[in-house]
């Protein structure tokens, strides 16, 4: 039996209800291809900030450290939504990216045909749509120094961030962007504003640079505006994008939305070694929480990219993905994704239906 | 008779063929009501450069200066693509705004009853939408210290850029924000970053401060990733949006897009005092350039755009909104907008109808 020590983080608002189906698919497919998990809860975000005061106690933050792969469900709510900048929730995602250096965030947008209608576009634009953002996570304006609201001469404030990137940086994600194109469908388009920004205009010699390496990969380059614009025109002439921090978060939120169902949506965080983060893209939702109506199919299928990216094991995580695959085709949805004619579930019998799918 | 100084930058690619037919339609609408202009040509982008080596010639920008308005058509091209940055055409567009001293950028997203068809998103989703993006144009990280391309101590290359705005700078958009929010729907939304960028928490700080003295305009705020999302989900939520400059130039691209006939919107950048800016946003079209192909009608828009913001003449302007409408209603259309049933014209066909219009 293959052991692995996985850390759960279930956070706050529908966090606790949909790891709880995770967990219990998890161990379902353990069982079936011998792979035991080690599950262990630690604090973070508005529940960690309740308990110590802090969003990512050092004590999560080492549980992290010491396992094999860290599941994240989700994190903050209007509770804390006015505290003091290092003291909310959101602080504590950036601090455990740059704790585990997880500098490369794997972001897809797939639509599902089941769901096509729940896009707000046309179907015979987002039909098939297949796009994976390649995301910067622990660079960029996000990190970069000086930061901070001063004070000017005249005794007028300034707010202050600093989007820096180095040669090493640039290249440790760019080669994530092609190597993840070469298994895909072998197109990268890396995304940045290199008509005005000269760490833009770095960003673009690096990857032109490294495309050499891959000479089975196709390069392009859009500007950010434009690439926002084309997602919303045609968004099925990408395959992946390679982008910074921020770049990254905007169109990969974008990207996601295109698909019309975001609690459908997973994400990988990876460092160079150590332990990765898995998670949905959707948040807490804690307008219906403890209401077993959230909807836990993201977080069954960032237990996925787990399994595929941060254990390697890929044929667990298909079976993960075919069972979600299968309880849609049987007709089972939650609130949000509900349409005519299908079974509303709540979120737990969602995963009822996942184990049987199993 | 009211007699008005313009500048015209025709610029590259299409930018003659459509800045000609702006004239022309001005011109009518002059004689109509008693307006004279007084037009001189000036070189920015691409012919400036090849005429003079800069983007932006010190005598165009005093031109400029010396005017009562200025009328953009496009700027930019293949041909000057590969030039080092302080000599390519974009580079001229930023030494204009800065020149000038044209913090406010005025785009809007509307949507015409004619065209909703050219639209990626569903007929339901776009129909109706009306937005303004009010763009902060001369601060942020488009122009913060320090910037360039450094030398770091282990000898590798850092690309840095400064994202900074003090408190008045925000203060004078944030006020064309709710000004703009007043005369349309009354709602306003800030977008920013405020759960990572000190330099947002400071423009959301002062946004909410100013709404004190607008009583009569509903503030909001969005982070500018869910912003993204929120524009592809449910665009008909957003009124006014005024943003800092890099989220107006993805913000604007997008909401510009889900039109689906960015060949149809102007756009207007303004200062304190001096003349404005009026140009369409889309591009210089190199593809179909000469060929009378392209379609005016944003550049006619920009005129009106112009007439209003920059001249104070409302009357005229409606005269060409409407002028616009109408060739609509009868069914002309250039090859961008064209669809099964209307009357393809070219760029001057379209012109005559315009003035047969007026
Ligand atoms: C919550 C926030 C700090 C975070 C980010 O901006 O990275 C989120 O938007 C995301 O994309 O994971
Ligand atoms: C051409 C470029 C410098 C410019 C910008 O980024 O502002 C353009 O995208 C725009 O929005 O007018």
């Amino acid at each position: 039996t293959q052991n692995y020590r996985i850390t759960l983080l279930s956070g706050d608002g529908i966090g606790p209800e949909i790891m709880a189906v995770a967990v219990d698919v998890l161990k379902a497919v353990g069982k079936q291809l011998d792979l035991s998990f080690e599950f262990k809860e630690a604090l973070m975000g508005g529940v960690a900030i309740d308990a110590t005061g802090e969003p990512l106690p050092e004590e999560s933050l080492q549980a992290c450290r010491d396992s094999d792969a860290v599941l994240l469900a989700a994190i903050g709510g209007y509770k804390w939504d006015n505290l003091p900048r290092h003291q909310r929730p959101e602080t504590g995602l950036l601090a455990l990216r740059a704790g585990l250096g997880l500098f490369a965030n794997l972001r897809p947008a797939t639509i599902l045909p089941h769901l096509i209608d729940a896009s707000s576009l046309k179907r015979e634009v987002v039909e098939g749509v297949d796009i994976m953002v390649v995301r910067e996570l622990t660079g960029g304006i996000y990190f970069g120094q000086p930061r901070g609201i001063f004070e000017t001469e005249t005794g007028e404030k300034r707010g202050v961030n600093t989007m820096a990137y180095g040669e090493s940086e640039i290249d440790r994600i760019g080669r994530v962007g092609f190597e993840t194109a070469k298994k895909r469908q072998g197109r990268l388009c890396s995304v940045d504003k290199a008509n005005v920004l000269d760490v833009s205009q770095l960003w673009r010699d690096r990857i032109t640079a490294l495309a050499a390496d891959y000479p089975e990969v196709e390069l392009s380059h859009l500007y950010v505006d434009n690439a926002a614009m084309q997602l919303v025109r045609w968004p099925k002439q990408f395959d992946t994008i390679v982008t910074g921090n921020l770049f990254g978060d905007i169109l990969s939120d974008a990207a996601a939305m295109l698909t019309g169902s975001i609690g459908m949506l997973p994400s990988a965080s990876l460092g160079a070694s150590g332990p990765g983060v898995f998670e949905p893209v959707h948040g807490s939702a804690p307008d219906i929480a403890g209401q077993d109506k959230a909807n836990p199919l993201a977080q069954v299928l960032s237990a996925a990219m787990m399994l595929r990216y941060g254990l390697d094991e890929p044929a667990a995580s298909d079976r993960l993905d075919s069972a979600v695959l299968q309880v849609l085709d049987w007709g089972y949805r939650t609130g949000d994704i509900m349409s005519e004619g299908m079974k509303a579930v709540g979120c737990r019998e969602m995963g009822d239906m996942l184990l049987k799918a199993l």
